[in-house]
């Protein structure tokens, strides 16, 4: 039997947007979906439990991360990923390649792969494409991902071409490492980069669909270049990617940059903004954001969104919450990423629902100027 | 009706131990009970749910802690304590004098009260025994304490005079202030200070007897004095209090403090041991403790206690749970927390079903051999 597989169920009469079923050996995931970031095996604060009540589908954990701490090996030990977290659900491994570039210092790119240091004890590393897809069969995670390599938006166009030909030469070599696997436990995405240059996304999206990945996922955007590149790049890309399998946007996001990429046909997301900011503050609501720590707050008894079902907003109100974050007390951050969580959650089934009623469209202007 | 009641259901044969029945107006409290401390109004990382399933009847927060922030009067405002942080069952409040003395900075004692400084914020304040038991009427709390004078076990016999005679002035003034709100929605405790001395002790008891308090706490213990004198001080007091009144120590402990106390006749007990030491690893278990910390459970991928049927033993191994912790993911405190919390109280039911089958002392002498 197989198991895996994707199809769409529904597409949009006016945009690219569509409803999918992911079917993975740990469950199904029904796209447009949102993936809570649990880079350290643990979406922060929460338990299995909460993201099974919450209605958490598939959840992201980071290759780099666990490498590093606790150790792939101690995960390979406790039976892989799902064992060691106890989460018999989807998960997405990134590779990494995000992290060497953005938290490693002193780090070399060659042609074989990335030298780093450490960001926690400084030690020495080499990740090539090889020993990333090793590293995530070890992981046992449903989704694996290449190791590719990222840019910054002021990356010149030698830099990201540079970088464009070292990540299409280690995805060739990811796909035929993971070839000599033969096992069909796990499924290998494409990642698309190329930067802010529509010519070098195209010449990367024509390399990759050559090596028949199962997804595809966009990189290196909502990365400082700006909503017009970003949404411009996901228009050119929609019509593009072959149509019968799984898109991923990496790293996106809020939820006005969701609701683009779902109107240019992406079926799954992930990103650390509704955890991140829960831990500094802020409640993500239908009506708008909210910074607890205002001074305004302090004496308002009603709950954050009046209209939330979430445990949260029907048990506390702005001023408890207010008081918890400013007392520094952990309950803080643990209510409102449940909360921010709920909210994406709620979000991404709103947008599921009005796709499935053909009013995507009117669903996603009526969000953006705030008339829900 | 009356709302509050008090009656010793079973007296244990060999020892002082008892159970018992406290009514509030919030709920029953079955004694000997174990109060968790949520000193600025929450129990740190846990939230009212997790409380409930874990069968918590009552939890202790602090006056001088939500009087400094964020303010009573803020939570008069939101309808009281049990509203503003949304826990519907019995509080009882401390009223800050052991923190005025172990947390304060430039504090002066005087007869009409104590002058300290802020710890937040270096702020002057003068708390008098009137405007506690005032904070404490706005709170609503079910339990509330007088002031009292609480100082080391360093004390020299002229200290702890000085210190008594200040304490039970204040009892008094206390009780006469709490008349004049002729209220019946809380009930004020006495607490017997008189450091490590019989004498003092005896005195103390005498005074406060006379104020009839509907129930005597025992202060100024588990600072210091060592286990010897703490429990002489305890057996002297199991005798002389009175017998249809509840008896609570403040501040403790530790379970071996615990099956001390209730063989004394102690009914009520708190203290933040359980979730502080979970906050730095180390988990309480019926075979000791745990410090998550150690390296030999690093692959240790059993759970803390496989006897235990709380959520995180269930759930997580040690090797995952050391994980988060030395990854500081705030998940390990709280699943620490919840597993700490759930032994407390597993504790306290197995202590309430050995003195009500008879066998305290054998079940007391078991647990501190270690052959439960």
């Amino acid at each position: 039997m197989k198991q895996f597989s994707f199809k769409v169920i529904k597409e949009d009469k006016d945009t690219c947007a569509r409803l999918g079923e992911l079917v993975t050996p740990h469950g199904v995931i029904h796209t447009p979906v949102f993936m809570p970031v649990g880079t350290q095996a643990t979406v922060k604060t929460m338990t299995g439990q909460d993201l099974e009540i919450l209605g958490v589908e598939i959840i992201l954990c980071n290759t780099f991360h666990l490498y590093l701490r606790p150790g792939i090996e101690l995960i390979e030990k406790a039976g892989g990923l799902h064992s060691f977290m106890n989460w018999h659900h989807p998960i997405l491994t990134d590779s990494g390649g995000y992290q060497i570039f953005s938290l490693s210092q002193l780090r070399e790119v060659k042609e074989e792969g990335v030298c780093f240091y450490s960001h926690l004890d400084g030690g020495e590393h080499l990740l090539t494409p090889k020993k990333v897809i090793q590293l995530q069969i070890q992981l046992g995670s449903d989704i694996i991902m290449p190791l590719d390599e990222c840019i910054g938006a002021q990356a010149s166009t030698e830099e990201t071409e540079a970088a464009l030909r070292r990540t299409l030469n280690w995805a060739g070599e990811s796909v035929e490492y993971f070839k000599t696997f033969a096992q069909d436990k796990q499924v290998l995405f494409g990642i698309i980069q190329g930067g802010k240059s529509i010519y070098l996304r195209k010449r990367a999206l024509e390399e990759m669909k050559k090596l028949n990945f199962f997804g595809y996922a966009i990189g290196g955007l909502s990365v400082g270049e700006g909503k017009e590149i970003m949404y411009s790049i996901l228009k050119f890309l929609s019509g593009e990617l072959p149509a019968d399998t799984p898109r991923y946007l990496m790293g996106v996001g809020t939820p006005e940059d969701i609701l683009a990429g779902v109107e240019n046909g992406v079926d799954m997301f992930d990103c650390v903004y509704p955890t991140r900011v829960a831990r500094t503050g802020t409640l993500i609501t239908w009506k708008g954001k909210i910074n607890l720590k205002n001074k305004e707050y302090a004496y308002n008894f009603s709950p954050p969104d009046p209209n939330c079902s979430c445990y949260c907003c029907r048990h506390h109100s702005l001023a408890y919450l207010r008081h918890l974050l400013l007392a520094d007390e952990i309950l803080a951050p643990r209510l409102l990423t449940y909360h921010n969580l709920f909210f994406m959650l709620e979000f991404m089934a709103e947008i599921k629902r009005a796709i499935k009623k053909g009013n995507f469209l009117e669903f996603k202007n009526k969000f953006l100027s705030n008339k829900l």
